[in-house]
């Protein structure tokens, strides 16, 4: 065999040399004085020294991926919001817990690199970086012949933060009578994206139906919404959020009993807060049930927030036109209700 | 449509809530102290003030994949090392800086899950965790039908380490003069699959050949070398460490130019270090050049360490029969060669 045998592989090393050096730039402009790295380094390297004025610093991690979200990009190779997408539901997990992000690691692999594709990805993901102040410490990109389907990729990332340990938010204090809010999303977020685009597939997903004020391409591409910074306007102005709720796979029902403690529950009053109409699209053309809408979709309940009766009207005001009151917490078994 | 049409969809919901419950307890094996952990939580949580007698932490992150290395091991149904060689990957990428390991995240992803395989995957993760010392804190299983080639899946994880800001190991004292010398590998590790697939797709795996002493399968499943416990010896005992290579894509050409500083090359002499005869083999058969071969695989050289000329003795002495003398670095521009 001749000189570049691993290309016939189907691994093409200039590609990703290519790759590397087109995304210094986006990567290093996420680069505070909190890194210390040299590029091509082995790992990435953050002083924590900068978080001991914390008293006692607790690290917060989680590792997402975007779901087939990914094959509606491709579809209209929209690749300038996945990185959203991606940090976004990273920052609101770790959020939950009242982490605040600190650097962010992504991975993607594909059969073939496509070097444009992947550097606009990781484009969009540095520049979700900047704006929720985390660095966009390091990450791989990886060419994995007959792996992955002709054509398709897959792109996660793991986001590491930091919370003071007595700012830990772990749900303790929840109890009957508290309220329920909810920030709204801005459509199904990362979730969801297989059982929209099976019962989609037969429409026309360029064209504006006046159902969604836009096209149906459009609606399935609206970015995750970050919920850090409403989140840190509602502490500042000192709202006691005794549980977040981030509304990812499994909806309301899987998600909401992951911050209920023994002898609570919960119930939200669905027409309290408003649904994006994408969700009634699919439901009305998939002809599924609301029990299943609210298990795979997060029905436009961005971010749930357990708020003491006595600081709900602070909680609005703060928030004005963005918060809505959904439900509230009840004695019970940890179960959820959604009164439709 | 009825019940479940994200089954439908090729989302299963069912059994990602079976992986979950049957890789709990191998997870939570992995927790000491230093996790503040709940089942089910968004995210994890380590506590970072057990860090706190270090002067000036850093911490050291890296996020590795193991390849098509994954499609050797789904060949032969074999998962039980798999997990050993993405987190030694990692372990080794942090260690040339100087990293210890803290915390590791996994991402697995399919286009339809296989609960056995997927538990015995993470069962290996944290088997390797465990055996480094490193907590599984987290992680994510993702669904994604239409993603993957079917049958196939992927793997990646990130590894979150601390290193003392003065214990970096950046290569900044390597001068002309110093001796590399190298920890053996014990085969690919997880670099160079596709093409070792691709030229012994005609051989037959399963039975052994004198050459090898084993058989192709066994000689490609075996796991990523971990160097944590001999570099910490080397480090206990008082040799100098100016400056580690992990030797992965891109063999030596490519990797230990990353530890270069300007005005230093290196020379390796062949012959002086074991090659693992599964690289012959390849070489042989595939007909590749020697350049290539050192461009796409290890060829022996696991961890490649520079060290001045008065240290060596001591570090032969301190791993006896394991540590060669492979080469030495020169005055030069970054440059890499190879003596055959």
């Amino acid at each position: 065999m001749s000189t570049d045998a691993y290309a016939r592989a189907g691994v093409h090393r200039d590609v990703a040399r290519e790759i590397r050096w087109r995304i210094a730039e986006a990567v290093r402009s996420t680069w505070g004085a909190e890194v210390i790295a040299e590029w091509g380094a082995f790992a990435g390297l953050y002083r924590a020294d900068l978080l001991w004025r914390m008293e006692k610093p607790v690290l917060v991690a989680t590792t997402d991926g975007v779901g087939t979200k990914l094959k509606v990009a491709a579809r209209f190779n929209r690749w300038e919001t996945i990185g959203y997408d991606l940090v976004h539901h990273c920052v609101n997990d770790i959020l939950v817990h009242g982490g605040r992000p600190l650097f962010f690691l992504d991975y993607i692999a594909a059969g073939r690199l496509d070097p444009d594709v992947i550097v606009r990805i990781v484009e969009s993901v540095a520049a979700a970086c900047r704006e929720v102040g985390c660095a966009l410490l390091g990450g791989e990109t990886a060419e994995l012949p007959g792996v992955y389907a002709p054509g398709e990729l897959d792109l996660a990332g793991t986001l590491i933060g930091v919370v003071e340990h007595v700012r830990i938010r772990d749900g303790s204090r929840i109890r009957p009578g508290d309220h329920l809010l909810a920030l709204p999303s801005s459509g199904l977020h990362t979730n969801g994206y297989s059982l929209a685009r099976m019962v989609l597939a037969g429409l026309d997903w360029e064209k504006s139906l006046p159902e969604l004020g836009t096209s149906i391409g459009e609606a399935l591409l609206a970015p995750h919404r970050c919920y850090l910074e409403p989140i840190q306007r509602l502490e500042s102005a000192g709202v006691d959020l005794k549980g977040l709720c981030h509304v990812t796979g499994g909806g309301v029902y899987e998600n909401l009993p992951r911050v209920l403690l023994r002898g609570t529950a919960a119930v939200l009053r669905r027409g309290t807060w408003p649904e994006p109409p994408i969700f009634g699209l699919i439901q009305r053309i998939g002809r599924i049930s609301d029990q299943e809408m609210f298990r795979v979709f997060n029905m436009g309940l961005g971010m749930l927030l357990v708020v003491p009766p006595q600081d709900v009207e602070l909680a609005l005001a703060t928030l004005p036109g963005e918060l809505r009151v959904v439900g509230e917490i009840m004695a019970g078994e940890q179960e959820v209700r959604v009164e439709m």
